[in-house]
């Protein structure tokens, strides 16, 4: 079943939109997105995820012209026009720099996209019993803008699955910064520890560390690729995973690749303010 | 008068080709391409682009699935397209990893546009007088491949503007990389100078290098910020640019801000070999 696109203005179903071969996304990577989901079918923190797409747009020097209200009553719009509205779907917002006469130099009008996506579910077995991951040299460019610019994670997705790992973790020099589209977080006993910068600010991060800050220490700073041997348990985070546990990074074994208590207790925590989020009467 | 496109196996005219909004090159930057121009209407070094084509998709990982030969039947058969044959064109060779269900893997197919631009003519006078460039700490990622990741150069582009420089010039901890768009090359004396690390490998830079091997000494080295200021003169080069005199670099004045003697005939030595090259009778 074909979802619906909002694109420069219109509601229009996902094959009726197409982008021309000028476009500076296509031919450029001047382009910027945000990416979110629903769970029990509604956006959560939706204002979070526009604010981070603003900065973004801004970022990039593109003329931003729909305003927010707008865009939140859009994606209101397309989530109406779902087949199946207790089917939860992800939300992309994409802005290029628009079709350039010059192939290079950026019109006034952007082309702005919000996508309705199919979730592409992950095995639960994941969740259940933790993912290795690999390491990997890099950082990426302009780390807090949501660029488009993800080949590298693309060619290392390759890479990952002949180790049987399902992600990178990036670092430069030995510092830490987060995964190909993940946050990154390690307990250290009942101290819980993220990567605070050249990183993209997730919303999950954000949710995670205050509802960690309830029940665990939660420091916020540079981790080292040594700092690992001293994880008691690990895991990643984002928009569509939530949290993803890290049993193996390397060939390191992270507690004894079981899934821990603590990490544990999140993933219970985040699910129940999820629900609470989404079941919320006004 | 719009011009022809090849793409995933057909040619069409550009209007009607458009790529649907799961295209990798769209959302996630997994993109390549390439891109000369015609001279007297004939591709120059058509094969120097196909090679650094193929390695910029190989180093992707994308599937290339169009033999060269082909390409070269496509390109030709574009050019015979043209509204008017007497006209120069650019001609662009993009590579995108394909349209991707999930919207980040890869699938097996990519998608392949050949594309007959036309071109934006650089003002006569930029060459007769020399153009200003800025300096911008800033290094490519990949710089031998050519994605699409011009986002940097782009934003450079409108600072650069204010600044009226034309372009501007990328160092890494003062070591000069390259231009946004172009390569870049000092004269001290009799001596040629352009750098040889962490740049896109031009193929009017080798055939520069060629010619001036003829009549000066060249070196490919690294070059420090600091040194510039014993440049006697100075400029930049590429497919479409050919040489441009660079008079100034910031606040920092270039032989007086006049174009020098040895650029002229660097100019003239490769109008000769364009003219002499795109006339052969085979």
């Amino acid at each position: 079943m074909s979802n619906y696109c909002y694109f420069n203005g219109q509601i229009l179903p996902e094959d009726k939109v197409r982008f021309k071969t000028n476009d500076l996304g296509i031919l450029r990577g001047y382009s910027v997105f945000d990416f979110l989901r629903t769970y029990n079918a509604t956006p959560v923190h939706l204002d979070d995820y526009l604010v981070r797409f603003e900065n973004s747009v801004k970022s990039f020097d593109i003329n931003f012209l729909t305003d927010r209200d707008t865009i939140k009553e859009k994606v209101e719009e397309l989530l109406f026009w779902r087949a199946d509205k207790t089917v939860d779907v992800g939300i992309r917002l994409l802005m290029t720099g628009g079709y350039s006469e010059s192939g290079f130099y950026a019109p006034e009008l952007p082309n702005f996209l919000i996508r309705i996506e199919d979730l592409h579910p992950i095995p639960l077995a994941r969740y259940a019993e933790g993912v290795k991951i690999i390491t990997h040299e890099y950082q990426r460019e302009l780390p807090e803008i949501k660029t488009t610019n993800y080949s590298r994670a693309l060619v290392i997705a390759k890479a990952a699955q002949i180790q049987k790992a399902t992600d990178a973790l990036y670092h430069l020099d030995g510092n830490i910064s987060e995964c190909t589209r993940n946050n990154f977080f390690i307990f250290k006993g009942n101290t819980l520890v993220t990567p605070k910068s050249n990183i993209l600010r997730g919303v999950i991060r954000k949710i995670i560390i205050e509802l960690a800050k309830t029940k665990f220490e939660v420091e916020e700073r540079d981790i080292y690729l040594e700092e690992l041997k001293e994880a008691t348990e690990a895991f990643k985070t984002g928009s569509n995973t939530r949290i993803m546990p890290v049993v193996q990074i390397d060939e390191l074994k992270i507690h004894k690749k079981q899934v821990g208590h603590n990490t544990r207790a999140l993933i219970q925590m985040l699910d129940e303010y999820l629900h609470a989020t989404t079941h919320q009467t006004i």
